[in-house]
């Protein structure tokens, strides 16, 4: 439960007249899904592990490779995979915590993960961005920004999930140093890193910890950086992703590991398959970072959709993905681990396919009890885009997720036996004191749904959720305030960055 | 568990191209949403108990206040209201049976209503229809057969929900006669009769005996109808509603019994008083049927919803909505009644809002445990237009939460162990026998989602859902076929129809 209901802490803002919830520490204490029986996922967890004692899996990297050899991993298949026993995997992922705090420079945004805790993520990793009056672009640097400020603006996202969109303006070499320094200056919020290679990844974990002004050993004790490890499916952990999981690790940084296993693609058109698979290629990932540092922070992330077996495209929020979200929560439970799942869909606009495609999703993560949603605001396309528009309505559908999980209160001056006995039978409620006392907060007051009478709705024009969210987004660009940095801060951050960046960044071979 | 998955029975037709899953009786073996305690159920369960005893209801026909009189029901405020002891109520509900069957004229689609049933009904009781090409108009007989022709059409639908919408231009003496008629013939699903005073439900129970050719001792034997009994909130009985009540309850006919217990109107503002409130009025209508006729069967109807505080305008498919959806579906659990929801939502076109509001509405119903799904196809603007559009998209939503609710197989075959030790680290899946054997029916192919890639949409005209949606209901009444009917039935049907028209049906005074 929250520390206060949303609905009793209602920020209005006057100017831009955008009504959204206070900053919450979410919790979802509702009972999660038990899709499966335990027998059924004994099974899928069986079946995972005879997947990475008998198929093994290929291991890019020589100090992980060598990791797993030490903890008993046996070469196979000709030395070109690594059989990994049952006890290996069990033993190491039974070091990992089951719930930790992740810290952003602005304490209040501290997140805890584990548990019934829950944080929204806004969209990561588009090539493409999209709004209604510009239509659809290349990633840049400018609507990098914009996408952070946004994240900043809404209460609702509680941390920013890696690049909104690519900024391919910006030389690879440097990219990642300009990019965390505008996460670490833009949003006072946690923020991602990408594991491109081990020098990326200690870059970042400078300039999270630059940003909040600590030291190196503080940064050690407080998980403050995460970053998601996506598995090459089938059953390769490729080297770029080894180091930055490995460099993670070893400085008690957050790792998110996440298969992405399209179930006829990638993986087995049987959800069961798709799913034993997944939870190989995790549990190797999850157990990988015990091996490197036990104890270190580390969610078990699910992905698992479905092709278009028409055409290989892939789909999202079906009813195949909310299965496996909800059965991936049930194995991070089993496991104690905390569970990563998305807000995701595959329209080409903010259509009704867009929002029943989300709504879906959203219903297979919080029934499967996720603890962080990436992809929360502004996800289109099946990921190639991101778009302004949807991320305003997301964030209108995250706040109602938010109400929903916000647990009834029953006391006698809810069950307003009182006013039931004054209205009687024939009255209305509508100026009543018990009324009086609570319209205000009653309900989830909407940002983008439209209530108004056909007729009202049709003379003011007859706008769509998708043109509403279009006026919501600029409003709330006009609004954003940077946060503060503490200038000494600001000085550490800037002089590291730009040294870094005058030393070429990390050298790519174009 | 359906008999068979659908994935396994799909139904191929090439004729229009509208691929659809075959008709199924769902059921949903899920774990259902439990989100208040014991304890506080109790206390809304105690709390309405008190209202029917404290506060009292407005009774407005004679023989249901005597009916009430009979069973310990006593005068109150001034012989205005009924006080209904506590003993009263719950002895009567405790005769109503938990699981029953409702027979449709084609037995193929009788539907089992209880335990984990689930059923889909059309839209009802729009008083306009819309559609992209022609906009929006008041309620007439052709859209009214229209509809009834979709809901023939789309296998997900189990029965019709009353008038989708109301045929304005037919007068309404014998409305019901042309409508019932129309819905004995147009289909072979079950279907509804409003409660509009005794002799509007009298000629609907000798339609529906003379539809199946059945005898009135097999009627009676036979649940084969049922009425959707709206209390008048708050607490008020009214005398059209107590004749229908009455007249279904002494032919063993289905009753469901919905207060529109709209939170902050004619509930209180609080979703715990609303709730109270809804139940005590639910309780009230379903012992009085049990006082009819102890056994007769009836449903728990759960409608409780919230206005916007700043306009007063009804909402639907809010967080409180799925709340209270939730939370009356524990309700009739804890009375082991068969329990109604509803497919809902406010938009005013078939945008992401009217998407989202719906997807929110159905886990909430879902979740809910729902038996029977109101308006679960077609409803738009809070009930004030049935949309064909709609009609479409809902049947796709309706799809996929049947989809959803196929428990995921567990096996060796499933598993894939040999598909993915064949494959092995960085193959595909594509071609694989394991592939090719389950390819064609591994996952839900939607109605309507559209999963091309940008340019390829793009390309096509950039079709948002609304556009398909309104393709697809053309295609799908050019491929409707009228159900066979025995010509002894159909002769006997218009013969007595076409009787009661002559005698002028039902007089008005207009």
């Amino acid at each position: 439960m929250s520390e206060q209901s949303p609905r009793r802490r209602r920020v209005r803002r006057s100017k831009p007249n955008i009504e959204q919830l206070p900053w919450l520490q979410l919790q979802n204490s509702y009972p999660k899904m038990e899709l499966l029986s335990e027998q059924s996922l004994d099974a899928i967890h069986e079946a995972s592990l005879r997947i990475l004692e008998e198929t093994g899996v290929v291991v890019l990297n020589p100090e992980a490779a060598e990791l797993f050899r030490e903890a008993g991993a046996k070469p196979c298949h000709n030395g070109e995979r690594w059989s990994l026993p049952r006890d290996l995997i069990t033993q190491a992922i039974a070091k990992a915590p089951s719930e930790f705090t992740l810290h952003a420079r602005n304490p209040a945004h501290n997140l805890q993960m584990g548990a019934n805790h829950l944080n929204f993520c806004s969209v990561a990793s588009a090539p493409n961005a999209s709004d209604l009056d510009a239509g659809r672009r290349s990633g840049n640097q400018e609507d990098f920004r914009k996408f952070l400020r946004l994240s900043q603006f809404f209460n609702i996202i509680h941390l920013t999930g890696g690049y909104p969109v690519e900024p391919t303006d910006i030389h690879p070499s440097v990219r990642h140093l300009e990019c965390l320094r505008d996460l670490a200056t833009l949003t006072d919020k946690v923020f991602h890193c990408y594991s491109l290679g081990r020098q990326r990844n200690l870059d970042a974990i400078e300039i999270v910890r630059l940003a909040r002004g600590i030291s190196q050993e503080q940064l050690l004790r407080e998980p403050s950086l995460y970053t998601i490890i996506n598995v090459n499916s089938p059953l390769t952990l490729d080297a770029p992703m080894l180091e930055g999981l490995m460099a993670m690790a070893e400085h008690n940084q957050v790792v998110v590991v996440t298969p992405f296993t399209l179930a006829g693609a990638m993986a087995p058109v049987s959800l069961a398959g798709a799913l034993a698979q997944q939870n190989a290629e995790a549990l190797a990932g999850i157990a990988l970072t015990q091996l490197v540092n036990p104890g270190t922070p580390v969610m078990y992330g699910g992905f698992t959709s479905n092709v278009d077996m028409r055409s290989g495209a892939p789909a999202f929020g079906t009813p195949e993905y909310m299965k496996a979200a909800q059965i991936s929560g049930q194995l991070a439970r089993r496991y104690a681990l905390p569970f990563r799942s998305s807000n995701v869909n595959a329209a080409n606009t903010v259509d009704a396919q867009a929002a029943y495609e989300s709504v879906f999703a959203l219903w297979g993560a919080i029934g499967g009890g996720c603890n962080m949603l990436m992809h929360g605001a502004g996800w289109l396309e099946g990921g190639l885009c991101a778009s302004f528009e949807k991320f305003v309505l997301d964030c209108d559908l995250l706040q109602m997720v938010a109400s929903y999980t916000q647990p009834l209160e029953v006391n006698d001056a809810e069950l307003a036996l009182d006013a039931i006995a004054d209205v009687g039978p024939g009255g209305h409620f509508f100026g009543t004191q018990h009324t009086q006392e609570r319209f205000e907060n009653a309900f989830y007051p909407p940002i983008i749904s439209d209530w108004r009478n056909h007729e009202s709705w049709a003379e003011s024009g007859a706008p769509d959720a998708m043109s509403k969210a279009n006026l919501v987004w600029k409003k709330a660009l006009a609004a954003y305030a940077e946060p503060e940095m503490p200038s000494e801060h600001r000085t550490a951050l800037d002089a590291f960055v730009n040294k870094r960046i005058a030393e070429g960044g990390v050298k790519t071979d174009f």
